[in-house]
């Protein structure tokens, strides 16, 4: 997707070659109209599929979950990494890895928020390991749920969670998927 | 705003006297038709307002802020609570007292997303306390920035926030006002 591509090229900040900045415009920073254009593309991309209900994790995965619902016309639902939940609702839990913190977390959803009819699209705004979308996905399964599928804005492929999303049988859509990023000159090579 | 004080009659559970369960529509799962009716509201009470960027706090914050911004043609960026920023990554930090957790937290921004050049439109769901919007004020106030206003979808009066907030001199606007619940006869009354 070039206008994503070009977004990055100008404004993404190579830190090293895993690490990027993007904080200025997906990640802490969002730029809406940017937004509305990613959640385009994914109805694009999705128009044949059945979808219910959004799935996300918080937090940055909020935003572009509830941009992108405005195109299939669906309610978001999003998974906490805290229990707020009083003491008498009943929660799925799913546990995975987080890159960001480097410890194992929790992930909970309101069993009442998903039921074995919703079809659920998973959107998130970055992919890396996959470790967030196989945690929201196992929550699904265990709702009695369909995956329809899962979007991602940008997947990094020097990591597993595309390929192993794909091995699973997702339909995984990826709007830009960077096949490796250079520090020293501030490029990147795209799938 | 009557659309809002209907969907809190059908589907807002009130746990007790100060405690209100509305993650079907406003919290956990976001009702993004109804987001939009509310962010079509705020444009028009604030529609004099100048506004450059709006500012919020993770999480449940961020969905109500995306769809508002769409009306207000400006970027959101929202506080988080956990320090996931890079080392030389310079950030603006305040502390306020959670009312989900009832202990201090920090909220952080990076400081090269906020200057004194904007105009800074605060937005949440639900006005408690207001520490966690105080703490917003903070940073926009530190950043020599302006706070152009404050808007909320749900007040409940029965806190102080709203009344802190407006005597430190913020325009706020609360799209419905609770003064009261009874979970015994799970009614209302509106201000």
């Amino acid at each position: 997707m070039e206008i994503l591509k070009e977004r990055l090229r100008k404004e993404g900040i190579i830190k090293n070659q895993e690490q990027l900045l993007i904080d200025g415009f997906l990640d802490c920073q969002f730029d809406i109209e940017l937004f509305n254009e990613l959640g385009k593309e994914f109805k694009r991309r999705f128009a044949d599929l059945e979808v219910t209900k959004i799935l996300t994790i918080e937090s940055s995965g909020i935003a572009l979950s509830c941009i992108t619902a405005q195109y299939f016309h669906v309610p978001v639902v999003y998974a906490r990494k805290t229990r707020v939940f009083s003491e008498d609702e009943e929660v799925y839990i799913a546990e995975y890895l987080s890159a960001k913190t480097k410890t194992m977390q929790n992930i909970m959803v309101p069993k009442k928020l998903i039921d074995e009819h919703d079809k659920v699209l998973l959107i998130d705004d970055v992919l890396e390991t996959g470790c967030a979308l196989a945690a929201l996905y196992e929550i699904v399964v265990n709702a009695g749920a369909l995956v329809s599928g899962a979007g991602v804005a940008i997947e990094k492929a020097f990591y597993s969670g595309g390929e192993v999303l794909r091995e699973i049988g997702t339909r995984l859509e990826s709007l830009v998927i960077i096949e490796s990023m250079d520090a020293e000159d501030g490029t990147f090579v795209f799938r």
